[in-house]
């Protein structure tokens, strides 16, 4: 028996969250649907640009790590914020449902990383992130202990943006795999995937047991022709490849099987934010809990169902509640 | 022609919503539906047994301010922040949708203030507010032309709360009146007319041209047995008394005329925080626009039924989107 279910690593944001429109989008020459990293004074100018927002914790994997512990999985985390609020409002966010978060914070450099997340009408997030103390993560903050004393451990695609962050991360995983732990990763978005495929594409190689990818980022790792050559060209480089497809639901492919889940439905899609971090949350909660892969895939379709009809990336109720009985 | 519509005076906060059952009001022995100050200790303390929040800006008059503009009135906000995160984001906030804030913010002191607004499965709001920097407003952060440049000042009661605050906000009436202004004040709570009674009966007195109450704070203000009694305690205090009384409307009481404004429709309500700040708003913008008492209330009472079906006290859409046309 392990300490932790699963142990998240990944760059500790707040999310400021705010309602925008297409043209905002063109005049500021946001693509969309992306996530950019900007610099503190770019970020400072579009804030400024923007309107009223509202602030809550984000973060890739800390919205996974908030929805595993939703559904009652026990979980860690490793990030870096400062001590100032916001870092304060982030770890608070993780104590309070009963993430593990002991990573201590930076007490000088750049405050804690904040995202702007722009949701426009059609209910896409167009994001632009300055990661500020999150690039202070170094291998010096992976505990090795909680590695070894996790099922399986998690990682954000985006923590390959702060270089000393991507050392950090093949440095858990080396930890993880000399205690028989299993290793999983979200390529994040798309264009994530375009700033650092040949790297991806070798850590999946070599590093990877469990892969999280939407249609964008797996097509953009292959560069592949469409989904289905994609689907074909991650065959046999990981045990298990999780590859999501918004409304038409997962489909996870793991050695010869190839297992379609459908999407759970939704009322009225709000704000697409953490749907990806909160399918992940779902099937490794089902994984870790001993479930069948089209179970945990369908854990996660409820999971990411419940986060993207309401404005935030971490769910508004228990997730626990939303599952299946028996 | 002034400058502005409107000018507002307030504890600048930030809240902190979280949703709350029954027994954790009962457990931390919390007042539902009240607003109770508490030291730093207290509140950081209480947020630890918090769960999950989201944080945006608020403080009552911060929150009439941005209505008032949602409407599209020409507003002014005085109020003291910290130069911290939470600093930030109110005064963002207020920018963003075109309220003019100049108070400089405190560069040393306590933090900015901060309001835990605990929301509970019945739609109400119990609020724990740690005063922060905004116990550092004095007579000098009153900006004396914009009160004169204003046609109405409005002020909350919870200002009577920080000593210095009080005196402040005395001193702005004075200057206010002798520029041939409108001064307006809303009581905020009954618990805050407890602990200021004697002071804010003589400042309706003296002081108030408008004032805004609900049921249970105009009741306790004139110690009177019901909302009939009360009624006739502040006809011929004021030129006009706003009072709401939730899904009852509002009773405007100017010289001889009572007038009995209908609440608007609300689908769900979902969460009752800024449901008097926004129909102050709402009456005060009618008020500018030189609209008659009625309308004026029914304008309030668009502007608290938007505010209340859903999270957050500041209104999520454009109020001047809800008006009637012509």
């Amino acid at each position: 028996m392990t300490d932790f279910d699963l142990l998240g690593i990944g760059n500790a944001l707040v999310d400021v969250v705010v309602q925008a429109d297409d043209a905002f989008l063109a005049e500021h020459r946001l693509d969309k649907g992306g996530m950019m990293l900007v610099g503190p004074d770019r970020s400072d100018f579009l804030y400024s640009k923007m309107g009223p927002a509202t602030e809550s914790s984000g973060g890739s994997c800390g919205n996974t790590m908030a929805g595993f512990a939703s559904l009652g999985g026990r979980g860690a985390y490793i990030g870096k914020v400062r001590d100032d609020d916001f870092g304060k409002v982030f770890r608070h966010d993780l104590d309070a449902i009963g993430v593990t978060f002991a990573t201590p914070p930076a007490s000088d450099g750049p405050g804690t990383g904040r995202c702007l997340v722009l949701v426009t009408p059609d209910a896409q997030r167009t994001m632009c992130t300055t990661l500020g103390a999150a690039t202070s993560l170094t291998t010096a903050d992976i505990d090795e202990a909680q590695v070894r004393a996790s099922s399986v451990i998690y990682m954000e695609g985006y923590l390959f943006d702060p270089p000393e962050a991507k050392a950090a991360f093949v440095h858990a995983a080396e930890v993880a795999h000399a205690a028989d732990r299993k290793v999983s990763i979200t390529l994040s978005d798309s264009f994530c995937v375009d700033r650092h495929r040949a790297a991806f594409a070798h850590l999946v190689d070599n590093h990877i047991d469990i892969l999280f990818a939407n249609e964008d980022e797996i097509v953009s790792l292959y560069e592949a022709a469409g989904f289905d050559e994609a689907v074909q060209a991650v065959r046999g480089r990981c045990e298990i490849a999780c590859l999501t497809r918004s409304a038409e639901g997962s489909v996870i492919v793991a050695g010869d099987d190839v297992i379609e889940v459908p999407a759970a439905p939704v009322d009225a899609v709000v704000d697409t934010t953490g749907a990806g971090d909160l399918y992940a949350a779902g099937f490794l909660y089902g994984y870790t809990q001993g479930k069948s892969l089209a179970e945990s895939g369908a854990i996660g379709g409820i999971a990411a169902a419940e986060v993207i009809a309401h404005y935030g990336a971490r769910p508004a109720v228990s997730l626990r509640d939303l599952l299946p009985t028996g």
